[in-house]
């Protein structure tokens, strides 16, 4: 084996399953943010970690909301996806902008996405600043799937995405 | 959409990056543990975050000793990860009876493995309680890659492990 720089060794992390995190502020007024580092992290109780960017404006939202929704986009929303990822919702409305549908969650104030394979509606229980992101830690309280058969978004790097059964 | 359990959700995660985490005790003998549940968590500095069952002898040590290698196995090794997933380190000496190849780290005392696509060294900069398992966040300090071309593994779900590129 021979020594790399860290970013070369992460190069063999693909493929990596990216999510869309839908937040929203003291005014109900909802973004979505794309994120490829995110993991179960507890089975009793369920709960999921995500890995949010200090300078994000989802950062800011998801801290003082405490709770988001995790969605797991179809491959038909590449391009939202791409969308939700290269814009800031300082500036853009997200939602318009995609088109994607907001769908009401029972126990928590960001939407589903009607559009997305699975969402989890999810309130924070614990966070760990880990140095340019904070790892969230959201118990699960309600999922969904999709009632038609839609295949997940995978990125497999290098600026290729498939869906998942290939 | 419909509601499911929140294990239904999960299995749309597939595919999954499946890694191998070595640890070791005060003496210096070495264990190995396969763990579904990891993600890069900061890129200045570099870190990777894992989560590790409570109840796994593994938890003790890489608590205990603040330290542990983050490997990526090929798709070759999934005799190796498969042993390493269904026996504990209290038992057996996982390094002897798969027959994998420590190799000295540079800065940490928990060996690489040498059959591995990646190998990262990690000291424990932070660590976090989620429920039945815990968040260890690791600061990587050094990382490696094979010489060969080799296929990393990853979980398809329903028992199906493939090696990436497919």
């Amino acid at each position: 084996m021979k020594e790399v720089p860290v970013d070369e060794a992460w190069e063999r992390k693909y493929p990596e399953r990216t999510v869309l995190v839908v937040s929203c502020d003291s005014e109900g007024k909802a973004n979505i943010i794309t994120l490829g580092w995110n993991m179960p992290t507890s089975s009793v109780p369920p709960t999921v970690a995500i890995s949010v960017g200090l300078e994000n404006h989802s950062h800011r939202l998801i801290s003082e909301a405490g709770e988001f929704v995790l969605c797991f986009p179809s491959i038909e929303m590449l391009d939202e996806v791409m969308y939700c990822g290269t814009h800031s919702g300082r500036d853009v409305n997200k939602f318009k902008e995609t088109g994607l549908t907001p769908v009401r969650a029972r126990h928590v104030r960001p939407p589903l996405i009607a559009e997305a394979v699975v969402n989890m509606e999810c309130r924070i229980v614990g966070q760990h600043r880990t140095g340019d992101h904070t790892i969230f830690v959201g118990e699960i309280l309600a999922a969904y799937v999709s009632d038609e058969e839609r295949r997940v978004l995978f990125n497999l790097g290098q600026d290729r995405y498939e869906g998942f059964p290939w």
